[in-house]
């Protein structure tokens, strides 16, 4: 995580932590220019990508949980919408093209201040490992390595995928609280 | 909007612009100390509040859309839940406490960086107006003023909702690509 902040990024000035008028937050001001940053919650994007009644995973080849098993999923980036960011992701981790399907999981992670989204997706081709994968896989819903998935909101998406086949319409609400993401 | 980095918040260097390593975005680098600052979307959530038949609008004491008619909505902030924001939001917009629904709306605002979440939820007593409000009021579905809506995703999220009822199950998935965010 990036760390607290020091200096203005408009100016350079030091900043002090107070809360500006009007406001209810501490926030960093430059004691120059008088610039308020804030700093907000991130959005990350995945895919429950499916095929042939089988889920695709990647084995992670970057920390954290290097070697552990995580739905294709990273930071949504601007200029994109978040579906379209979850497709990225999934090109990127898994070298794979997919036919987006609809939003299925909204999981507040709040002790990283993050907002996880999972889109349902089928595979449209092939496969492979992006940079940031040892191995991708397709798992029947059988065979999913529960143990050695990596992250908290990805199993969770995952097991609720599994339960209902993603045929339900709902979207499944979740917050996580605890510190580790994972 | 922040204006573009030019220091680093870490050390107080320059950044330069360019693509990372292992990445295909450009970011602010530092020349000093090598921090790479990312910049990704921002979260904005709020509520459909309805009370009767009827949907509580805020007309904005504040730029931008002063004087505009919105649904109560900010940035999300850290430590909190999206759902937990959107309760914030219409506490400090229309000082009204609400029994939360279910996520209804997800709007991707690109040309901004913005997420726009809505949720559905029941007003639980009174409301006024709060420091960003001049006036708070209960408009039947027939009476919205449609033409004094402040922002494009609310009024997408309004439109809906006054077609449906909030009965359907379905979380309702927009992009609005224009540059002009309201």
């Amino acid at each position: 995580m990036m760390p607290r902040m020091k200096f203005c990024s408009v100016c350079g000035g030091d900043v002090s932590y107070r809360v500006p008028d009007g406001d209810n937050r501490e926030r960093a001001i430059c004691n120059i220019c008088g610039t308020i940053h804030y700093k907000n919650p991130l959005i990350v994007v995945g895919c429950l990508v499916e095929h042939d009644d089988k889920i695709l995973l990647c084995k992670r080849s970057i920390e954290p949980r290097y070697g552990y098993w995580t739905v294709p999923a990273g930071f949504m980036e601007l200029g994109e919408s978040s579906a379209e960011g979850a497709a990225r992701e999934t090109r990127e981790e898994a070298l794979a093209e997919v036919e987006l399907g609809r939003l299925y999981a909204s999981v507040d992670v709040i002790e990283v201040g993050q907002l996880h989204l999972y889109y349902t997706a089928r595979l449209k081709g092939s496969f492979g490992a992006g940079e940031e994968t040892l191995e991708t896989r397709l798992f029947a819903k059988d065979e999913i390595p529960w143990d050695d998935i990596a992250f908290r909101s990805g199993k969770f998406a995952l097991e609720r995928f599994v339960e209902d086949g993603g045929r339900d319409n709902t979207v499944h609400i979740h917050e996580l609280r605890r510190v580790k993401s994972y």
